[in-house]
């Protein structure tokens, strides 16, 4: 390739929305181009690296025995509504109608395509384990889009989705994902941590995030002192001590308590330590139903481990006013013990406890009455909660259960491997195998995605100094760079064209820098794109 | 690949929907599964069939110099305005909006993409010629999908767009581009017919589509005898024999002609030559404005013409309730002389004549009277016309002019170029290059599309027989197809193996069906789905 023909030039200038490494250097060298916030160009350059990651994984995909094909990427709707879909991603799934009034989602994520297609078959047990991939565009509603290709709006992702008998032979396949993503991360010049997650609207019990750590990134997590124990915040447990569970239950008293409504209003009243303290939240969710949240005082909740335990799709808190008129109880004065009794006719109330109130007893807090406060309250005697769980929020330095402490890092999620299990195949009428045993039975299922343009520049935030990229060879846009370092020395310029033309005989990826620019100049764009062998004649 | 692990199994019931032989051995031997109409799943089969055409038209694009890159498939809807096409390809652009309330239409082909992201740089006429192309998927919003891959809502289409500093370097390119697609169709065992056709709305003056004539095609066209003349139905021209053109004018005069409203009613009753007949009909444009189309009477009108000689978007025949209230004139009966002087106050009316006009005098035809007639009517003495142009509708059998006679042929368009000229960087501002003299100045524009799903079906249209695909050895899914004939048979199962796993290790794109079935089940199969070189073990 001729620099002087090559579309998309390097660009001194940046804007101030570009911050990220990625965004920056990715612009400046030619390697992407906004069209509208979120959606991007891929230009030549670009472009070559993309295929270079897609051909690793491809064959890493292959190697692993996965099928490649494609999909329609506008799904009928009708099959989102087959998975409750519509409305639980609704948020971020765009919906189109063509002429004839039939109504399509455009593809963010193809659970449902590939199910629908899976069910056209008679497949037996004998068809599987069957996993299938493509390379497609997919569709994101995002809010808001930021760092160039780390949260954009419409990007090519690898999206495979695995069918076996059962959970025993799935595990298979999902450790084997497992080992074919480290490899082809591996491959990329990426190490990558695999991280256990949320499964978001995807569904599943488990799933876990590739991420690659860097302050770039988005996905916080937390490791232990030898990496056995990684976890998204939003998922993460740790060992919750046990405080005064041993003590006596005391009788519980009720006593006047004129006082500020937050948690430090309460300790410095009573004086007694913060663990003891009773921490009530009150959350209304999507459908309107109210949801308490007990804790112990020194701890936080984590609102998406409670999404999950109530079956919620959003929470949000509930305002002073609903917590007087709906509940009859006041704003920092809430209490489990006898609020349901006070509820107003039509309000529905789910008490959910963190199970760290096993590990403390006689515990102070609210009475569902302005400046009173009840002491010594025990669960179980004092009041019933309805669900107990883990819903604690994880936070550096808390004792992770696999041993050591929790460090809180950042990262970038390159790729993810989800458990599906019968999710779908429950869903949707029909997606069944014929077993040994001659029964039709749902497919047991996983997917796996890598985005690969948020790979490029998760590989540019590792690899960059700050005038370039550093590409490791197996993505490198060219082998080699010959930079004509001066245009009217004819000798030279004959040389250079015979070496360009000698490697392009030998199959080399080359590019030669022919363009009408000073040597400084030339130099500074092969730092900039990332040219690792330069040959200056 | 192991068939017995092969994802898309052979069918043998097809639809009665499936009526040309690529959608029905396409369908049976697991290459493609329709999602909904005109959508489908290309299935592993399929799969590497399509990566095999497309690595061709990528090596021959490239040989070309034209560069492979990306653009986004959500356009934002305002570039489309600023082109007009969300009105005039609005029947088949779908439309989507986001949550933030920006507008997109699905891009169904890309000019103002690739107009867009060129005005975002200040090129030279250094950096030209440039030709930008991609692989992306396409939505059309078509009426009516059928013959599986070969009219589709959505597929994959490689589209390029050249950029030039006139129409003089254009035309190089034009022209590298016909020898490139005629190279990258012959590479694909599929003989092209390079033919004029209409531009639709993609606008530009000049356009031809690479067709391979088939019974199952779409596109109608004529050629000369020895080819040096082919063109769409819709844009064919023919040599317009000259009739009575030298004989004197006569006074034009009307009687009473009590007659039918058809031509033959005319012909009858006055006994002359049917070419010597005026043929009026009156046609309503998208903007209800009248037009008369005029032509000699044994010529019928071309509406595609028709359209393009008046600016028009469609075309609909007037009511007889329209010709006799807003036109005063009578169906059957119409005249071009005296009749702009009789339209109800606010119509509007454009009359156009064919050229064929030219070559015959003292033409007879309608008053606007009911049951009267003129005789030797003669343009521009007795009426004038506002356009004059070709709008003859070509026939089997007129002669060519390049000689010889004018045959009917039927072939399915695989690829298309375009001459864009300044259609788009005249309607799109700033997207200008900057000249030798220093001036900016809009690029001269052309654009290519092969779809690759179509020429996929197409190769088989061309290669198969009753009983299966005979695929060209340039994109045969496998080199070599190994059956093991008896799976009971321990030591051919062997061999069999031992075959599979050397041409394995020698990089042979091998399928090895080991499938549990009965031989002669296995060579069907290989028969269908055009496995060519077969070895039985």
């Amino acid at each position: 390739m001729r620099y002087s023909k090559l579309f998309g030039k390097t660009e001194k200038k940046i804007s101030a929305d570009m911050v990220s490494a990625s965004h920056k250097l990715l612009y400046k060298g030619g390697y992407i181009r906004e069209s509208t916030a979120g959606r991007y160009y891929i230009l030549p350059l670009g472009w070559r690296v993309f295929n270079k990651i897609i051909d690793i994984v491809r064959d890493e995909m292959n190697r692993a025995g996965a099928q490649e094909m494609v999909a329609p990427l506008l799904h009928p709707l009708e099959l989102w509504k087959e998975t409750n879909r519509t409305n639980e991603a609704g948020f971020e799934l765009m919906q189109v109608k063509d002429r004839r009034g039939a109504e399509f989602a455009l593809g963010g994520t193809a659970e449902e395509m590939f199910v629908d297609l899976i069910r056209k078959y008679q497949l037996s047990y004998k068809d599987l384990p069957l996993n299938l991939y493509q390379f497609s565009t997919k569709f994101r509603d995002e809010l808001r889009a930021r760092g160039g290709l780390l949260r954009v709006r419409e990007f090519i992702m690898k999206d495979a989705y695995s069918f076996d008998i059962d959970e025993e032979s799935f595990k298979k396949e999902y450790m084997k994902m497992w080992e074919t993503y480290t490899r082809i991360f591996n491959r990329l010049g990426l190490e990558t941590i695999a991280v256990e997650s949320d499964n978001g609207y995807i569904g599943g019990e488990y799933c876990h995030e590739f991420v690659v750590e860097s302050d770039a990134g988005e996905s916080k997590f937390f490791v232990n002192d030898d990496k056995s124990y990684a976890a998204h915040e939003d998922v993460a447990i740790f060992r919750k001590d046990v405080k005064n569970a041993d003590e006596e239950i005391k009788d519980m008293t009720e006593i006047e308590a004129v006082r500020g409504t937050t948690m430090e209003d309460g300790l410095k009243l009573h004086n007694l330590p913060i663990w003891q303290q009773l921490k009530d939240v009150m959350y209304v969710n999507e459908k309107g139903k109210f949801i308490l949240a007990l804790i112990r005082g020194d701890y936080d909740v984590n609102e998406v481990k409670l999404i999950h335990l109530t079956h919620s799709i959003e929470l949000r808190h509930a305002t002073p006013e609903e917590i007087r008129n709906d509940l009859t109880s006041e704003p920092g004065f809430i209490s489990p013990v006898g609020i349901k009794a006070k509820l107003k006719e039509g309000v529905n109330l789910v008490i959910v406890s963190d199970d760290s109130l096993r590990t403390v007893k006689n515990m102070y807090g609210g009475s569902n009455k302005l400046n009173f406060d009840r002491l010594d309250m025990n669960i179980d005697r004092d009041y019933q909660v309805d669900v107990e769980g883990d819903i604690a929020l994880t936070k550096e330095g808390y004792d992770c259960t696999k041993g050591g402490k929790l460090y809180a890092r950042k990262g970038i999620e390159v790729g993810n491997i989800f458990q599906l299990g019968y999710h779908y195949t429950n869903l949707m009428k029909g997606a069944v195998y014929t077993d040994k045993d001659g029964k039709r039975k749902p497919y047991y299922m996983g997917c796996y995605g890598i985005g690969i343009g948020r790979t490029m520049a998760t590989i540019v935030e590792k690899y960059h100094t700050e005038n370039g990229i550093k590409w490791p060879e197996t993505v490198a846009p060219f082998d080699t760079e010959i930079v004509i370092l001066n245009m009217k020395d004819e000798a030279r310029v004959a040389e250079a064209e015979k070496a360009y033309a000698d490697m392009l005989g030998k199959g080399i990826n080359v590019l030669l820098d022919d363009r009408n620019k000073s040597a400084g100049e030339k130099l500074m764009d092969a730092d900039l794109i990332g040219a690792n062998n330069v040959l200056k004649i």
